[in-house]
């Protein structure tokens, strides 16, 4: 294997493929990157065992030649080393050849590296084929649903479905739902799907997608009984679904309030962010009460001292009501909204209560209030 | 004690007098400011019982009132609630009162905070006297100066004494030495001062004194047996000295070289920062081999490769030298000397060298190299 690369192209395509790749493993095999070149190019993979990324670098971009001298082959070499060199060496191009299958030469004029490569055979096949439910989404639709939900997926590993955003189709819709038992964040897309599908894809793997984007229109991805394969347009990303039943969370929105606060985003997020402050132990717990003609955001703790913040744009409906919650919960879902103005609806002070915004009802976010007293 | 103060201000006044204030200490006064309103204005005091810094907020800067509803009198609050409050607050005024000699009351027309307060006594006496050796200097000959040494200074604690830069009068010169042992940093002024001086300042507290220089032409310091006090415009900084005898470094520079390179200092450290990649376990160790005809930076280990890179332009004299050196040390002591072409000058591959910048003899960095075979 060897070949002539400008170096440019050769970083970009190494960040993307090397970006999972682990810098310590216990399977020090997935610390390296598996470079493959053909007659139509270069192929680089990268894997950390749940998510793999395959990107490909065609000999010519943009109507110049980036690749060139090429003889066919393959390598697997440390990922880390591999884009640091590229990264910090001089020059337009670099040549990279393979000898005795076992030490890679990266060259330019006044550089010259030998890195440890290892056989292609000892990589695991990554099987990146298009099976299953068939997907496609706009980009913009696919970013803006990503962000809405996957905020919500839980961080701890004790049941790891609930580190997935759960993806179910309906009918005519297609179900976006991520809870770490707290909160919950659901969105519907208008979308007909040609099989019946209920998936968990970590979430994890939905930010690499998203970070991976850059200016495709439009985004497919297949999703098989083990697994999720997204199809950009020179990257492909394939992972492992999370296995066993996503809880039913049809039944834990209410459908009937008591109570309903209309308040600017911005606003309440500031008053919230000032009175956390004395949320005792930085527990992040503050109190909202409320009446027809008073908002009033609050938290105090004995070791601190209190905090009061009133609120002055808003509409509530209903009775007298004093809720307590977690203010970085409420915070990152009406972040995930994005929208000018929120609607709160309240069933009582200890039932879960529903953010929206009230110009697009295919987003809910769903909170549970804590007990402060 | 009770006052409307612009929230700018004194915003500013509290990122300066906080700066040193610990989050969590085993003695829970630190964590608070002093605030003493008089009847020229407002001192903010911090400490963390190493270093103090007292800020002194005058009634009015640059014509205009920024303190007014003045009720002369002081408290202790909590350093890092009062900055955040201070910071997150809206509006360009804020109340601040205290009640019952415990209770700190912050107040504008939205929000309303109460923050436990601590009596005026608790806090320990901090002396800002103007007593001892006192030096005067440039604000830019004093930054330049630290900025040669202190990064030479030790980070680990087991010789106390080699945390602190040491500065040394002799006759008409100012010495300031830094070393953890491996390396060296020392610069000489040419300042006559009014007393012998040999003092150990903390390498924390000159760099805290760099942090809060602003507009300062001049910058004034006292030097006693104990304590050093730093006199900026509105600022004080006072610090404890490291008792103990700074190690007699007069001898460890030598006199005469065999070997001398002159190179440029960015192409060095990039080829370093190249070659590095290749040091096994991260260790940062790299080789210098010259002769006349070629200068060659390298390292290699057995797990990883080997990386070569050579120096295209160069100066060498004497016969053919290999020598091993931690290249972290090499990289900032050339930093450090902010020069286009340093001067290095050997002894043998296991003498301490010396990085010169050939049109300033003031500053000499030594650096001990490492046996590699």
């Amino acid at each position: 294997m060897k070949f002539k690369i400008v170096r440019d192209n050769f970083l970009k395509a190494l960040l993307i493929a090397s970006r999972v790749s682990p810098q310590k493993s216990t399977d020090p095999i997935l610390c390296n990157l598996k470079l493959e070149l053909v007659d139509r190019g270069l192929y680089i993979t990268g894997t950390n065992g749940t998510i793999s990324i395959r990107h490909y670098l065609p000999i010519i971009v943009n109507d110049k030649q980036i690749i060139r001298d090429m003889v066919y082959g393959g390598i697997l070499v440390n990922s880390f080393l591999l884009t640091e060199i590229i990264k910090r060496i001089d020059g337009d191009e670099v040549s990279f050849e393979v000898i005795d299958d076992s030490i890679v030469r990266i060259e330019n004029d006044k550089s010259n590296f030998k890195l440890n490569g290892i056989r292609l055979e000892e990589f695991k096949d990554i099987d990146f084929e298009e099976v299953g439910a068939h997907i496609t989404l706009l980009t913009k639709t696919f970013s803006e649903t990503i962000n809405q939900v996957s905020f919500a997926v839980s961080q701890k590993d004790n049941r790891p479905q609930l580190t997935a955003v759960n993806i179910e189709s309906d009918t005519s819709k297609l179900i976006f739902t991520a809870t770490d038992g707290a909160r919950l964040a659901r969105k519907e897309l208008e979308v007909t799907v040609n099989e019946k599908l209920n998936a968990n894809i970590p979430g994890k793997t939905l930010q690499e997608v998203l970070r991976t984007i850059s200016t495709e229109n439009a985004i497919e991805f297949y999703i098989s009984d083990k697994k999720v394969l997204f199809c950009l347009d020179n990257t492909l990303i394939q992972s492992t679904l999370i296995v066993g039943d996503y809880p039913n969370t049809r039944n834990i929105i209410p459908k009937v309030f008591y109570y309903s606060l209309e308040v600017n985003s911005n606003e309440l997020v500031s008053a919230m962010e000032r009175v956390s402050l004395f949320s005792s132990d930085r527990e992040f717990i503050v109190k909202l009460t409320m009446n027809e003609n008073k908002v009033e955001v609050s938290s105090k703790s004995q070791q601190i001292g209190s905090g009061v913040e009133n609120i002055s744009n808003f509409k509530f409906k209903g009775d007298r009501l004093e809720i307590s919650f977690n203010n970085e919960y409420v915070k990152s879902a009406i972040k995930a909204l994005n929208c000018e103005d929120v609607t709160i609806n309240f069933l009582g002070e200890m039932k879960p209560f529903t953010i929206l915004n009230k110009n697009d009802n295919s987003v809910i976010q769903l909170i549970t209030p804590v007990r402060t007293y």
